[in-house]
């Protein structure tokens, strides 16, 4: 097993003679298993309904958290709704009716908070998946979905991580998208595999 | 909260009357670590040896398996390590020396498998991540990670899952990069957020 | 003005004193006019022909030719096609009705001849824009558009260059495909840019 | 030959009863030239030697001239320079000492303008290629490339055009990169293409 010598270090971390793969998965599902607990389940049903709702939905985020962003877009996709990832060859002006949704952990990315004010100027919904309630995103957008994890901001008020800054909200805003999916798999396909992938890319 | 009106289904899920956000993210973790206990810790170290020792990091992956593998290569970035996407603009000529590391569920991915062909051609090391250790990516590979999680392909030994064919693999398989990642960031930066965050991307 | 002070060198270039920036872009315009002169009008037809009656048209290239077959991709998005380009988030499966139109100046790109017989086994019809009618992809395609300039094979046959190998077939290529945006911009939209530009991307 | 009847049109084309892939080739060729004609040569050579002083060149542009760009940096790899595209998996944070190179036709374009001055606050250096020297873009950065393309502003001072608002920019724009890109390529490598292609990317 790979084993990581690790120097005394601040903080509050067991000292562990050994840390390795399982010690670090475990530490990782518990500290995403708490995020998940605190995002507010009126929250969650208020995003779908605005994804079931729209006319057509853009996404947006930088960095990780927008390859996360990347990996739900797909999946709605192939669950049969109207897509588009915001500075992608093929996507066209948003129009009235169409849902903006972007994340941001900070909740202000500059570049992410400006779309979502654009999109309001074009008289489209807004969704910001955020860590930060009071942030810009989340005060901006029609509706925000708070995920509790600790940003790259590593503020007071963060959920405590042993992670690199802004890891743990990414994975529990992953886990949440993912529950998100499952919910739509089971309510407009009805779980049948066949439907979806029958629009799953072959050319890739 | 949001209710599921599912019809009646076969298979083994409980026939809830309500399905809704938190039973979701709890299937999910739940489904998640039965993936995880199962990883091979003797894996995860050689990977995690490869990666220490390769001079340059190449990365691949299609679909949403590859957006997974974008935010680990994103983290190796700011944990110092010199690393690039395949396709990506400045992506360069794999040299000896070099490490080419593949996620591919299935194991069968066309183009991926030809890029591990292709590596090994140039003399360079290879990793597949994949949930199928006798598909094509997993025997050719110098290391094979096994993520024993279900994949699109819907295989009768694959591990049982409520969701859309592929997730759990790729839900298993960000959870293990990111246990890789922390390790690596204890090991490598003794948990300094400061050096990590001195090369996180600021125009994006 | 920027000088280049050159060693002699070996070629048909004239021994100028000075190479400046006029002179390496009348050398362009030069070498890209030949080029496009050579490219067979029934050719270029049966193309816009293929574009006009699929239903819906996907598209691929590597490399810097793909970043060229990119701006052709989101032009006919603006212009009221249904396109896709191949590896993108939102790209679904490809079906019978279908057109794969792929770049590739050496015609002989493992992945992108792969996708070419890939789309002919789901009934898709297929266009391949090359430097060599006799290549892989130049003779699987359904239609082949040769644009005869010099690619990175640096082959005996292929016209003279005097810069980098690939850039003389993917600058003909660049304009050849802007010269039928331009011919379908005033067969489908009459010139109207105002209906054009309703359709160009406002969050960027 | 593919013929295009068109309607009666005001403007200054002629009443060709033919319009066809030679006859958009010509227009092309023919509007691009005069634009490269009124290209500053110390503009270029500004733009050169900003280039070769950098310690690393990020880039960026949206929409087609984003692509544009991409083609660019990707030589700048190939010949050796080292250089990130924003918004990239591997791309770090810019540092003093390091230029950022943006692209907009317009000069307006909010995110683009937005990255020039970040780089700024940074201490780096900037480099706008834009149609409009009095633009945002053209003013705020340190050193402006006007390539006076029409662009999808559609202004009346522009150069008249019968091709999609930008298209003019762009091609431009591109030809006048490809120019660059031969000067490094006879400068720095001394036109030697096994140079080059030892570093063009082979996994594709």
């Amino acid at each position: 097993m790979f084993r990581l010598q690790l120097q005394e270090e601040p903080g509050p971390v067991d000292n562990l003679e050994e840390r390795n793969i399982a010690w670090a998965v475990d530490q990782i599902v518990e500290e995403t298993r708490r995020v998940l607990e605190r995002i507010s389940p009126s929250e969650a049903e208020a995003f779908i309904q605005e994804l079931e709702t729209a006319n057509r939905i853009f996404f947006f985020g930088a960095g990780r958290s927008g390859f996360v962003l990347r990996t739900f877009c797909m999946r709605l996709m192939q669950l049969g709704f109207n897509v588009f990832y915001v500075g992608e060859t093929i996507t066209p002006r948003i129009q009235p009716g169409d849902l903006l949704t972007v994340i941001s952990g900070s909740g202000e990315t500059g570049h992410t908070c400006g779309l979502v004010k654009q999109a309001h100027q074009r008289q489209a919904r807004t969704v910001a998946i955020t860590a930060h309630r009071n942030s810009t995103a989340g005060q901006v957008a029609d509706v925000a979905v708070v995920i509790p994890g600790a940003t790259k901001l590593v503020l007071a008020q963060e959920e405590d991580s042993h992670q690199c800054p802004g890891s743990l909200f990414e994975q529990a805003a992953f886990l949440f998208l993912e529950a998100v999916v499952m919910l739509l798999f089971h309510l407009k396909l009805g779980r049948d595999r066949e439907k979806m992938l029958a629009r799953h890319a072959d050319l890739e």
